[in-house]
């Protein structure tokens, strides 16, 4: 009846070759892209969606929020939540769960000011802007972790505002987790009782859980909400994450409404019903020993490049328990080449499931000889203008 | 290697049974389950993601923005969006849609109040919330639409603030248009020069193109944005929508970011590359011509279902144009057996394209059967609380 023209079907071949060609290359961003979900493709067969609230019960029957709960509570597992005490979604990605937790903060304290540190990704400073909470960047360590003393003295001149904190399990360009050990302390210090801390933990929230001596992130460490990406670590052909946070404080900003039969406390309304499928076969298959052991792959892959870079003489660096390979912005020679995600003055790999010791061998040959013949490192891009 | 348990694998094939079978059933909901994408499956063996402005260039080449931009260009089409002054991009659904034209018009006016009606989707208020923007709502007439009365007085006593007018393009019970033209004469009658308006076109944004006389709805109408879903009239696995904004409005809340390389005035960071392709798929394979011959099958079987109960003695209508048939709460056998979303006295069918005359035929008479042995109208549920 209906079908693609022959010219149709060509582009979609030609985008299946490009993007087959890409994923070898794409070592710069965390995106796990090795993953089979083969055996859940038949479920695209129908409109599914979880819309509302998946502990609720909904009137749209066509969903998946048994398997959302399950997900849930092992991420709930991971992230040390408090026993009965904790709730929370699956989300379309980052973005939405960073901006579920500071929606709850600032509900609890409408006028309070949020701090985040200068290497926090762009997105949140949007996102504050959106929910129109005040706010304040903290200076960054050179490490990328939040410089503890501006903040403390930040929070000292502001002692009668409400602070909710944002902090970064793993910045963007460096990996840098903010420890929230220290952070609370400096709260106790300050005598401040009522204070919010959401813990971004996009990448390293599924890093975290499965190594010995992980830095302070949890909730038992002090967070009050966190959010955790679905296609980072895990892998997914398609954004989504999960957030989760005290239910006391979420139960304060549920309301009822009868059109989907719940008490809607999630940020958007229609929700995927596959991206719970995803993450639960992804779990399911590897289960804990499994999850252990491609993150520790991933960590010791990481220190081989870390180690490859500097015997050729390139500064490389990583943080403790972190995928993420930081070193000179490389040439443009090798940004051609090799999807990496710069910004100003260096680069990162993302030492990720698919990235192999062959890929990395490949890589740092690349830079190594763009360094050498003298290539000056590829110019910040100006941005480009939009138009449609 | 690593594989689902045998007993996993069941509660799979158990839940592809219980979809399976609430598929026909599912008549409530404005979401067309008459699809297939089983050629576009192959691209989710990808990490793809369209992170970023889809008219920008972006460093995460493993996206669909190319085809993207298509679905956009389509979009404005059907929308009369004015020629190379309009901007949008695919969204996870139609709460970010309207989040994002309201986020446009707050930008614009950050003190002016929003106008919604009482009959409008729950979600915007979720949304005013968020964002912190004044709101007030406006009385509904019976049928569903704005009491143009209420919205003219409740302008005339704030004329000093700037109105920020949410538009229902189908309510969500009863189908329902607010008539743009009627609003912006209100406007240019009360003198008020600086004025937003955002159009909830979620379903009826794709009928309303490919019908004879459609109301006033669109660009040419006065809307500043317009919100479509696509997992509705279109029909998707996964919820999806496109929101377009006039491009001198978005330019406004542009900022330039490097780490995507691009403008990014989007909310959502990470978006799905896979949604562009379905909208994309549908679009190519059904042509306006048949895009056309679906939606005048449902609005034909909407009227069919309309006459059937009718002769039954039940009291259903619908609304030019509409493809959502009303009628008093139905009895609770019949909720039981169809999947319904009923709203304090009323029940609705929404005729989509899998809502075939043997559906009407056998609702109809389970619904007049139901009624006929005398059966109570379902009460309406108390929601159920939540708990992990």
């Amino acid at each position: 009846m209906h079908a693609l023209s022959s010219s149709d079907r060509k582009r979609l071949d030609a985008l299946h070759a490009r993007l087959k060609s890409q994923r070898r290359v794409n070592i710069g961003y965390p995106c796990n892209q090795d993953f089979d979900y083969g055996e859940l493709l038949r479920f695209l067969s129908f409109s599914i969606n979880n819309v509302g609230d998946p502990f609720g019960s909904t009137n749209y029957r066509l969903n998946t929020m048994e398997f959302e709960r399950e997900v849930l509570a092992d991420f709930a597992r991971h992230t040390q939540a408090p026993a009965g005490e904790w709730w929370g979604y699956v989300t379309a990605g980052g973005t939405e769960g960073n901006m579920y937790g500071l929606y709850v903060a600032r509900e609890l304290y409408p006028d309070g000011i949020c701090y985040f540190s200068e290497d926090t990704h762009y997105s949140v400073a949007k996102v504050l802007r959106l929910q129109h909470t005040r706010n304040i960047m903290i200076k960054s360590q050179p490490d990328g972790q939040m410089d503890y003393a501006d903040l403390r003295e930040t929070l000292r001149i502001h002692r009668d505002v409400p602070p909710i904190i944002f902090a970064n399990i793993g910045t963007t360009m460096k990996g840098a987790v903010d420890d929230l050990s220290t952070i609370r302390a400096i709260l106790d210090d300050l005598a401040i009782a009522n204070a919010y801390i959401h813990a971004d933990a996009a990448l390293s929230g599924m890093i975290l859980p499965f190594v010995s001596e992980p830095q302070p992130w949890n909730f038992t460490h002090g967070a009050d909400s966190i959010s955790i990406s679905g296609h980072k670590m895990l892998g997914s052909p398609l954004p989504c994450g999960v957030v989760l946070a005290r239910k006391s404080n979420v139960d304060r900003i549920a309301r009822s409404i009868e059109y989907v039969g719940v008490l809607d406390t999630t940020i958007a309304g229609s929700r995927s019903a596959f991206a719970p499928l995803i993450l639960w076969h992804r779990l399911r298959t590897l289960g804990d020993d499994g999850l252990r052991d491609m993150i520790h792959g991933c960590l010791d892959r990481a220190e081989y490049a870390v180690q490859k870079l500097s015997a050729l003489g390139i500064r490389a660096w990583r943080h403790p328990n972190s995928v993420t390979v930081v070193f000179p912005r490389p040439p443009k020679a090798v940004m051609d080449k090799w999807i990496i995600a710069p910004k100003k003055d260096i680069g990162h790999i993302i030492v990720m499931p698919h990235v192999t010791r062959e890929i990395i061998d490949e890589f740092t040959a690349d830079l190594a000889a763009a360094l050498q013949t003298g290539a000056a490192p590829c110019e910040p891009e100006t941005a480009k203008r939009r138009s449609s």
